[in-house]
């Protein structure tokens, strides 16, 4: 099972990821977790490029390395896992390519996007997506104390384009399970869970 | 003016891209020289990966760096310069990710490689492509004595394949200009020129 996580920054991914897999862990599942972009060699090295402040890149190059740490990761680390019947959860996965860098950036038609998606992946497609909807005011308020990095640092209608971006992936694709990311964080993880129990 | 060198290793690509860059700077035109990977900041560190014999990388995350690396030298270097009337030489241009990564690793089908390369370099098309024709023979006894890098690895049914695309290319893009690349270095520099006099 390939469960991933969405949201902007702030929303609490990396929490409410430790909180689930440690769930799934007691209840007798092999679960791995990697956020992207990383989770390899090859990608921790486009990961520093990608956060680097000191780097201009162009934005369509942007999309392109972040689909090549995608399709390293895939290849090298999740395909594997999977096909020994582990859990894996991303956090971020092609999603937020579509957000970020389509919505976001405006980097490329998002059709075009959704081609190189789905070459870097091979065509996997997650069988849960939990997105951590946060309202923008609530984010910045999260975040005004963060050290930005270079992907962070793209100023508030950015952001707003990117929100607008998962809220419409929200809309249309049925794999995406809309968590109100505003409550307190036991009643977000017995949200997500409940998702998931039939599953598993 | 945008110019492309093609062709198999040790087909005297950058011999020739000397020869050409000197005659045309002789005759008063501005000229840039530009390897692929590289020629950028970003590029380059890509290069560094794709040429490193440690790391093992999955075919499509090659393509993709490939295209990164591509695609931020277009943005960055290539085009600027086109606008300021620079004449452009590339050693390498996307026709080598057809040849290489399509014909020769069959990482992904030639349509969506296409798809790709348009996406990295905006619809950039080159206004002439020299293809070095070598055969495979006369490149084996040219590179023998070579360091092999890791792409320089893939064994010989491999050069076959991207022979074979390189081939393909020349019969199906009008812009290839195939060159016999086993005569007199001074004949091949020739028959180069001539192909470009009447567009200068």
């Amino acid at each position: 099972m390939l469960i991933t996580f969405e949201g902007i920054d702030g929303s609490g991914k990396s929490t409410q990821i430790s909180l689930l897999k440690e769930k799934l862990i007691q209840l007798g599942h092999q679960v791995e977790v990697f956020r992207e972009p990383g989770g390899t060699d090859v990608s921790e090295m486009i990961r520093g490029m990608l956060l680097n402040p000191d780097l201009e890149i162009d934005p369509v190059t942007e999309l392109l390395l972040f689909s090549s740490a995608r399709s390293q990761l895939i290849a090298e680390k999740v395909r594997p896992l999977l096909e020994e019947n582990v859990i894996v959860i991303l956090d971020r996965f092609y999603d937020s390519t579509i957000a970020y860098q389509g919505y976001g950036r405006k980097s490329m038609p998002i059709e075009q996007i959704h081609q190189i998606n789905a070459a870097a992946t091979k065509n996997l497609v997650p069988d849960f997506t939990f997105y951590l909807r946060l309202s923008l005011d609530e984010a910045a308020e999260r975040t005004k104390n963060f050290e930005k990095d270079r992907m962070e640092r793209a100023g508030d209608s950015f952001y707003k384009r990117v929100f607008e971006g998962f809220e419409h992936l929200a809309k249309t694709e049925p794999r995406f399970k809309t968590i109100n990311a505003e409550k307190d964080i036991d009643v977000i993880h017995q949200n997500i869970f409940n998702e998931l129990e039939a599953e598993l």
